[in-house]
């Protein structure tokens, strides 16, 4: 297998990089984790757009910490702008625009496609910061060195992947990321309404990773080492109803895990969440959601660090 | 009394501080001074998180540029984004992630007890940045920094606070500061409607400080040191004839003041004003409010200085 | 003819300068322009603040490039800010509390004559994003530097400006801009509800430049060096019909270009463009308005370079 080189690089799907470009990137973070909350001067001189006309503060926030932990600078186009630029004028000019200003760009918009369509335009590189209902790659690199950094392996383990299915977009994006690797199983755990999109379980099932769809947390928890939840939202149901019946089934309690799970099952969570987790777990040996989103800011420089290739001054 | 140090400390209420620790920081105010339209390298490597989850255009950009004259990086959720994440998900995990991302955390929420709660939560020292209706810290130390750099000195001091006294966060803030010193008499000025509400008062009673609450600003001009303006806002009024009848005596003219003030009388006004403050009093000896929105940023320059504890390296 | 100098200058309309002046500042952005992706440490203590009080991602993210790519920092008033600042205060107030925190200040208005007046209050220098109908010289600017790229010259040649001649800010500045140089002649090419404003027709009438104004650019298009496009917005017709009867003659096809104009002839647009210029026409030859959005940036950095009076240190 022919280790892709990072230099230069956009990032559009978790699906361009193999697992060796995963482990360069795990070790470049293990570098780079000291000076996360500090400054490594790597990028004096070069400048980050943030072109986000899907708002998400959270990815955005851990874009600009992370250009700023390497000495770098960003210029936003943020909050309602997005949306305006988005209404008044086409996004191969917008792109034009931002690769005028800046060395690299974050793109994070509504519609699948929108960052490969920027990288077609762009001579700067690309990174997709979540596009469409399948590609958060660099959430998914995060999820996996978390991963990797609580049980020192993202092979051979058992995993649950709870919540909508359907349409979130972190969700699909670790299953890609998933298949580049061996899990021993992958449970799908959602409401029948918000099963996994075809798209995706193509990918998986070519993939001749071992999967199961069940309706129920319950019923297989104690067979996890990792539970992966992200939100159902009561929109998705075209009958409140349905949603009421269902929602119970998809919080997880303290109680819950205390009876059914493993002693060293661990939680992760793209956030934000709203009640789809109790608020009890936050402190139990169980959550590493926050640990989860501390490396955020490590994995982003980590990446914006290969990408210009200085990780040899690290 | 023992001097509390500033070194990790938070800062939610101006009443957490005590006169020697205000006199600590109008010195180290003194020594940055003349850094503060320039720079002073002491937080290269430090990142402020700004969370406005009710907005300040005014407070955050002071925040701001203290930071940066200070040689450090900001990430800010600013304009609508605040809104959108009070209403998409709680304040424990929007602290959480910026924790992860920051060394310090400035909030500003239209929620009594919300800087409390934030620092309960967060490893990096939590600054208010104004919440509920009574504290705003930041503003009141450079509200006190501009009348001891106007005077010589806080006690002593004739002082009229001027406005809405129920629902002004800087007039109530101020006061409290206040209780901290030994002013010669407090005139609390404002409608009946407006009067300053029971938690203020109860903190200026027990302090012994002499206090009268007044109608009328021209009854009491004459014997002024120091005139504090706030906004009376109509929606404050359940009926706005009400608000017409009282509007002209909470507005100060040049005329007023010449026929009534002292020579040396200084207004204050924490900004932005609207109409309570005629504009040819902007130029007048009078106005001292925008020498006060000057001392914003070297003052919270010295806050942050003193709370990263690098003070002896201006 | 006296060179006045560019420090500490209010760049308030492009009528303010001379030709000296604008060959000088060709002159230094020659020079920065290698600097223009990377970084040059000239300002690193100075702070920017953009006031934008009528949106326009562009110009403002190219003002904040600018600004960073020099070492500088930036402060920001951004997204519905601006607007909620102009409701709830008066602008004499906003520039004195921007004053106080930055060192040049960048605003925009959607009024003429605000940034005059913004530069009457304030002790530092301030730049015209833009406001009215007339000015935004910094656009104008880098028009004139693109054509200066292009042709090596600015005199002698015939011009082009098609579209919204009355209410096209860039348009109208680049207009008075020309008055300072010898075109051979001036096409203004409008539909005739849309002519040229009275009050830069005056100033060009004035200046003994010859134009004429015409209603089909086909008619002419054969003359034309240059060819600057604005947008014609479909809100300024009473009626829509009368829209769609001309709409056609003002998008600009690669067979028209093909069959009619110069082989050098170059098309500048100020951007955003929605669809008044083919998408074919983007990578022909004809096309300039990528190039001249790229020297937004370096001819803003050589203007703040030389308010600064630091050009000598490049």
């Amino acid at each position: 297998m022919i280790l892709m080189s990072f230099k230069d690089r956009d990032v559009i799907s978790i699906l361009d990089f193999n697992k060796d470009d995963l482990y360069k990137l795990f070790e470049v973070t293990d570098k780079i984790l000291p000076y996360s909350k500090s400054k490594i001067n790597l990028l004096p001189d070069k400048i980050m757009a943030t072109a986000f006309f899907e708002p998400s503060t959270r990815t955005r926030l851990s874009f600009e910490t992370a250009m700023r932990r390497l000495g770098g600078e960003v210029i936003s186009i943020v909050g309602s702008e997005g949306i305006s630029l988005m209404k008044g004028e086409n996004l191969h000019d917008t792109v034009k625009m931002l690769e005028a200003y800046s060395n690299i760009i974050v793109i994070r918009h509504k519609n699948e496609g929108a960052a490969k369509y920027a990288a077609e335009i762009a001579s700067v590189p690309i990174i997709n910061g979540g596009d469409g209902r399948q590609h958060h790659p660099t959430q998914s690199m995060l999820d996996l060195y978390t991963i990797y950094k609580l049980k020192g392996k993202i092979d051979g383990l058992v995993y649950g992947i709870l919540g909508d299915l359907k349409y979130a977009r972190t969700a699909n994006s670790l299953i890609l990321a998933l298949t580049k690797f061996k899990p021993k199983k992958i449970y799908l755990i959602s409401p029948p309404l918000l099963r996994l999109r075809d798209d995706t379980k193509m990918v998986l099932k070519s993939s001749g990773i071992s999967f199961e769809e069940v309706n129920e947390v319950n019923d297989i928890l104690s067979e996890l080492d990792i539970l992966y939840v992200t939100r159902i939202q009561k929109e998705r149901f075209p009958d409140i109803m349905e949603y009421e019946k269902v929602k119970g089934s998809y919080r997880i309690t303290l109680n819950m895990l205390r009876e059914n799970a493993k002693d060293d099952l661990k939680i992760l969570h793209p956030l934000p969440k709203v009640d789809e987790i109790a608020h009890e777990v936050d402190y139990s040996k169980y959550a590493a959601y926050f640990l989860q989103a501390s490396y955020g800011v490590p994995v982003r420089m980590a990446l914006i660090t290969l990408i210009f290739g200085v990780e040899d001054k690290i």
